[in-house]
């Protein structure tokens, strides 16, 4: 555990002393969940999901399909969390992308090793939430086959909970789903020219 | 730190060992985000950032409004981080919600607890990014006022990021953001009857 000087803190507030309902559903069941649309906070969404679930000791990994060349607050954070909690990145940045400098066919590889790895950790039996971060955008862009993502929801252990993110999520793949967001962008700051602010959009 | 048998792990995969390029903005501006709309996910963006953020050593706290009588796994996660991080709960559950037993007044004067909270939390200085949680909702329920949210907007430090979650955003307050994500629920789990399940519901 952390050490107290440096510890997140859960406080009720003195005016809020009041008795707290612990739910208990009569029956578990693993959700699959779509987190998809144009708008910030899929990706944000799935860490959050993470440190609640963290909170319940749940063994959660993160596989992130097309990032990894550039720097995200959340491979740190990870690292500050007492919990059974992997987040692997598997990708070279997205891919068609200005400026992304590997072709087409490198993406598609990465992103078959990650989806072997998503298999692998639905068999192991040793994961409780499995998050595909940006998976729905690698179907899109053809670097996975919609029946490999079918396939991963279709087998997926009863009780293990799959998370989807990404834009432009398969009609397919929300048909299965039990729980599909779509997040709109209202407005952006990068539309204002505002840069990238570092624990924020990164 | 935690220990290392139960401490989260970033890896980067084998086939992923690729230059990581770190984002640095030549001006830091303390951005204001409102997570708004009836979707699944607000608050769990809101956790979302908060991890990122914590990976970017940023001081956070998180004040939930109305909520208070219903356990949520992040009350836990927020203990497992290694973070310079408060969860301040506030409320006594969601106001005129069927089977909650406080009347109007009791809500308002904890949501008004809750402001004053967020005030000295800002002026404190010891804060980098403050998230209030569920407070376009209390705005809507006139829990609080529409000028006591938008004096916080205006008066936040410059370099504070400040976010507002719930539904029913005011429109005043969107129009004082940077950033407006609007969550459309497409499908919901409990629709199908399926009970709230640990770590992801709650």
């Amino acid at each position: 555990m952390p050490d107290n000087s440096d510890a997140g803190k859960f406080i009720r507030a003195e005016s809020a002393q009041v008795p707290v309902t612990r739910l208990e559903p009569k029956v578990r069941q693993g959700l699959v969940l779509v987190i998809t649309g144009h708008g910030k906070g899929k990706t944000t969404t799935a860490l959050g999901l993470a440190l609640r679930a963290c909170g319940h000791g749940l063994r959660i990994c993160l596989i992130q399909f097309m990032k990894g060349d550039l720097y995200a607050g959340e491979w740190d954070g990870v690292k500050k969390m007492a919990c059974s909690m992997e987040l692997i990145a598997t990708g070279k940045g997205f891919c068609g992308i200005q400026g992304n400098p590997y072709p087409y066919q490198e993406h598609r590889a990465n992103a078959q090793e990650a989806i072997k790895l998503a298999r692998e950790k639905l068999a192991s039996g040793q994961v409780d939430l499995l998050i595909l971060d940006e998976i729905n955008n690698a179907l899109h862009l053809k670097l996975v086959d919609l029946e490999q993502v079918l396939q991963l929801i279709r087998t997926k252990p009863p009780l293990t909970h799959l998370v989807l993110t990404g834009r432009d999520a398969a009609p397919e793949v929300m048909e299965l789903a039990d729980t599909v967001s779509e997040i709109r962008e209202i407005k952006h700051a990068y539309r204002q020219g505002i840069e990238p602010q570092p624990g924020i959009d990164y």
